[in-house]
């Protein structure tokens, strides 16, 4: 990609590892594929009709910047009756990672430092680098777990926000009530922002606490795209302190302009749809895959989300997984979420079959 | 919007006049509306249906990241028909907005100059400054005409690139081939980008030419959203050279994600239906509106998108505007889309019914 043109903020990104091993899987024959971070589910058929009669009504025009009221009332309706915060308003955006974009324009000025817990999204470091602040990374390995004394530690003048995932992708780990509390307060007692992105709040399989719950300054991002199957229909929602809010909302005109019309009223129609029955398949999911192959690898067992992240049994994180490819397994190298290379990420939101294949195939290469 | 945390940069975006029109305008029962940026056309229904197909077949989940190749190769098939460079690619983007935020943040350095004519569609000053851009504006009252000397005279060893709009939002006015072609050959020359934003390409009622057919390394940004009144799925599409399409679809990954997927797959059946129809009657209702008013003020004749640009006939462009909202008829202040204040914009993106009462009111309100 050399260009003269180019500028120089396009050197942070990399060509995402993901989107190699996607590449990759195009050209194999059936391979073992656990790599990727969407559902293995459809979109549910009552949602599906939602989209389809909006699409039939001429409902295909501009959404309104902060979303269209059927879906931004009911929101703020269940926003309301869970946090009761007199401040708390919410928007309709393009994905979780269009409210990802926008709280960082809308929060980081350049030099900001902005904290993320290691492994992180993808998408952490290079967004707050695209808006020129600075990510101060925190190691958590092994257990993955929040260090709150680390985390204070870590806060310095520069600090502008921290950035919670849970549950965790890629680690499926969800932070405990303890955990969570404690970030709040913290960041409350800092006067930092807290970000916290719950896309993967519904595949829950344990307990599930906010800490908008316990601060309510915190800034919520979340969505559709994982909870219904819908990842390429772009709604997701932030919601947080009403002048944050408003200023996102005023930052989307200029960039996104607005979430696509038809699938808003498709999300207002998937917020009666009840997800338990998949959420319960995908717990299930876990406990094979955990069952499956935890006496060959350490691994800690995830509470949330439709990964896990285990230790490389031998080499590096891209050796090891270099040997699976090879051997048509598509699993993604840790290093992407991570400063170190270490680890592995399994998606198991694929067919049991294929979850069967992969963990004959992660026994089979367990020793190298 | 008063909050401690918000970043500086903010401070360059206002919430947009054409919002402040819209939020009137939902409050009035019955209003002569004239402020609409989008079609008064359904989507075709052929177009509806390749999109319901696709939601009922599941095709709901991540598009690729430079598009479906259902679509992505029908449009490189058209553009290498049309331009023939060897170099040209092209991506799907979130809409023509989303090529926009692409393209400045895969060119523009803290401190580089953008060129942009003045009237200019409402996005491009907060932009440029979003990515610490400084915007350079050239006048082009009272004709709206591109004036090569003056584009040579303000480029500097700081320019980095020239944006295009033609057909023009505001002023529906089309470039020449004349003009175009000198300005394609004075950024080559000079060795900058040049962006064509031919959004409104479809709408074009005399002869329409790209500047890309003088220029190889012209970065061209069009969409869907206008040509088949789908502004609210959301999809556009940018061709360039492959270095620079590469780059932006390697920041789509950390930004946009991908275009909605069912929205892509019809978007390629779009590329079939012919609009020639709709756009005679845009023709026709350009007519109407002209020579309904064009004793009364001054007014050039646009050749293209579904808008006209009058210059208020007493005040300044806003008091004028005020005086027509008092009237039930909505109209957007010139100053939105420039830094002086003595037109406004109308568009005739409407029902004849309307038209011509809008007509009726501006001829009342012209003497004052």
């Amino acid at each position: 990609m050399n260009h003269p043109w180019i500028a120089d903020r396009t050197a942070a990104f990399d060509s995402s590892g993901i989107r190699k091993v996607f590449d990759l899987a195009a050209k194999m024959t059936d391979p073992i594929n656990l790599s990727i971070g969407q559902p293995d589910f459809d979109v549910p058929e009552p949602v599906k009709e939602a989209a389809i009669t909006a699409i039939r009504e001429g409902k295909n025009g501009y959404a309104l910047t902060q979303g269209m009221p059927v879906l931004r009332n009911k929101l703020q309706a269940m926003i309301d009756a869970e946090f009761g915060h007199s401040d708390r308003t919410n928007f309709v955006c393009s994905g979780t990672s269009g409210g990802l974009v926008l709280s960082m324009l809308a929060l980081v000025n350049p030099g900001d430092e902005v904290i993320i817990f290691d492994p992180y999204f993808v998408m952490y470091e290079s967004l707050v680098k695209l808006v020129g602040g600075v990510p101060v990374v925190i190691n958590t390995y092994p257990d993955f777990r929040i260090d709150l004394e680390k985390v204070r530690a870590t806060i310095t003048p520069k600090t502008k926000l921290i950035l919670l995932n849970s549950p965790a992708n890629p680690t499926g780990v969800v932070a405990t009530a303890a955990e969570v509390e404690g970030l709040a307060k913290l960041t409350a007692e800092k006067n930092i922002a807290l970000i916290s992105d719950e896309i993967y709040r519904t595949f829950t399989y344990g307990e599930f606490v906010s800490p908008a719950k316990f601060n309510d300054q915190t800034i919520v991002i979340d969505g559709f795209s994982k909870s219904y199957g819908m990842t390429g229909w772009r709604v997701g929602y932030v919601h947080g302190p009403s002048a944050i809010i408003d200023t996102m909302i005023k930052l989307q005109q200029y960039t996104f302009v607005c979430a696509p019309q038809p699938a808003q009223w498709a999300s207002a129609a998937a917020l009666d749809v009840d997800m338990s029955e998949h959420v319960a398949t995908y717990a299930h999911k876990r406990d094979m895959m955990l069952d499956g192959i935890s006496d060959l690898y350490e691994v800690s067992r995830p509470e949330g989300a439709f990964y896990i992240f285990p230790k490389a049994p031998w080499g590096t994180g891209s050796e090891f997984v270099a040997k699976a490819i090879e051997n048509s397994l598509l699993i993604i190298p840790g290093k992407i979420f991570s400063k170190q290379d270490t680890h592995f990420r399994i998606s198991y939101a694929a067919q049991d079959e294929t979850l069967k294949r992969g963990i004959d195939m992660l026994r089979k290469i367990a020793k190298g």
